[in-house]
């Protein structure tokens, strides 16, 4: 079986993005009515699914892919925490239902409300209900929910660990993911994303957040940022803050997804990083859509370079998995009692 | 001939930072005397960097070191323009030193008295001082001035072109190199140099700023970033922004070293960026000083990975010695007219 560990609803049906809209606009002008949340019918939901990432998942050749609202709209930094509140019960109860309509290819994780300056510990009952009334597997955190000014606490900082008690109690993972950027230096998916992802690995490092968590689990998108390719730097980094070894004081706990999106970059991958630590994503349909003039396919069909490298299959079964089986159990519980 | 474009004098003698703790102190409390800069004898400049970077460059078998003040010292964000500016003209004098006591070894590369919110014109006069009077061939240039908010305009925008075209007139050359951090959430060299780099690149792929500057040129600095691992992401964005291919609308004038701290990421460089765009560069001593366990080397020790590529020698005097001649052409006459 392949799971894709990382794809956004992008495609949902543009009433949802109205709703926002109208969200947004009630922030500037508050004598605006509250906007109601529009019908959308099974069928909008299946066409906007089938005509894309259903699709494109057959093209490719996966099976399921763990599903959550679109990153780069989460947009925490926008209004309130109300406004927050309302807009993610709303994107994760959109998943709810695709994952309801499609069950054998989706598995869903949710954005969760967060907001700038509000304790991370208000997002815990979004999290309880997404996985404890609706079957959702983990959820993507943000480490700058102020949207590029990176105004929040590091993440190995104690304000944010009575969400880690209760991603370990519920044994959930998150991937870290940040959305768009309202910082005009940062372009959301060209430098914002992959800087978060860099910028939390190296937290991880300084920090000890693992001696106080050994069960917590993060999914680091995006290849990990620039750490592999600055691998070396990151082990002579911890040498130097001198800390244990990165196999042990963070490779734990943390995971690396496959959305690079050229087969130079996945072979350095697999090169310096294990392979139990490496789970299949692509991110599709996401920040790169077009096809590799290079190669004549889409530059996010990750697949195809995996399906490349000089690894056994056993190797190929642990990145497109069992890793994924192990990093999110309830996903693996689930598959279980279909018989997978 | 082995030029290293990356070096910083993060040796200088104690008075010297002595010098800025009292000026750092005098920002705290104004009634302090303004701080008189020490005298530093050639001989203890001649020993900080005899024991140092001359031994090391000797070590390794490199010839010449393209040199700046420390990068993480430049701390721009630290008081007003003012404390900039004095600071500033410090560094650069006592880079100006070193390139006296060691004319064999060093070229002089200056820092620029930035601060948040002071307009770049202001940085021209230091820049011309540098070149025009003490013979630098190359400035280095902070795209963040605030130390980590990234409360600047992109390197795109309209109000950095006085300094560009001052770049342009006096044909030098600008490394992008951020300093130390005051966010908590970026660790200076494990994130913030990275993610500047990453930034950089991204804010290029989206302007145009080389079709108005088609003589302008930026060293990105520890192999660009996340940009070599990403470069199918690159080339993706740059199409889905209707950009030209990279190699016509970023590479004629954007070049990288090779501060990459581990073979494998030297050869992921080498594969996916054209050898006519890669100086060799170590930043010694820099961010990582320790001997990598893997292989009983200097992590740092970034000649040792290029002389182990594929690649021909042709390719390899590109990168030890020609480009670097090119891309500082000031440096390239001034060998010429030594006979070199």
């Amino acid at each position: 079986m392949i799971i894709d560990c990382h794809g956004h609803y992008t495609t949902a049906p543009e009433p949802h993005n109205v709703f926002r809209d109208a969200q947004k606009a009630r922030l500037k002008d508050p004598s605006l009515p509250a906007p109601k949340y529009p019908d959308i019918s099974d069928d909008a939901i299946r066409e906007s699914i089938e005509k894309n990432q259903l699709k494109l998942i057959k093209e490719r050749g996966a099976d399921m892919t763990i599903f959550s609202p679109r990153a780069s709209a989460m947009a925490h930094h926008v209004g309130t925490e109300e406004t927050s509140k309302e807009w993610t019960r709303r994107c994760n109860d959109l998943i709810h239902r695709v994952v309801t309509l499609f069950p054998d290819t989706f598995f869903a994780v949710c954005q969760l409300p967060q907001s700038p300056g509000v304790p991370i510990a208000h997002s815990i009952e979004e999290l309880e209900r997404c996985v404890n009334e609706l079957g959702f597997v983990g959820c993507n955190l943000n480490p700058d929910p102020s949207g590029g000014n990176w105004t929040s606490k590091p993440l190995t900082d104690k304000s944010w660990y009575p969400f880690f008690e209760k991603m370990v109690e519920l044994d959930v993972p998150a991937m870290i993911h940040v959305s768009s950027s309202c910082n005009p230096n940062f372009h959301a998916t060209g430098a914002h994303y992959i800087n978060a992802d860099t910028t939390a690995f190296m937290q991880f490092i300084q920090g000890d957040l693992f001696k106080d968590f050994p069960d917590l689990r993060f999914i680091i998108p995006h290849g990990g940022g620039a750490v592999p390719y600055h691998w070396g730097r990151y082990r002579g980094l911890a040498d130097m803050l001198k800390k244990p070894l990165l196999d042990t004081h963070v490779m734990k706990n943390v995971y690396f997804d496959t959305c690079v999106y050229h087969q130079p970059g996945i072979d350095l991958l697999f090169e310096v990083i294990s392979v139990d630590n490496i789970l299949f994503g692509s991110e599709m349909v996401g920040a790169v859509r077009g096809i590799d003039p290079q190669t004549g396919h889409y530059f996010d069909d990750t697949k195809r370079y995996i399906d490349a490298l000089p690894i056994s299959d056993a190797d190929k079964h642990k990145v497109f998995e069992l890793n994924a089986r192990r990093v999110y159990p309830r996903l693996d519980k689930s598959l279980k009692a279909r018989g997978k």
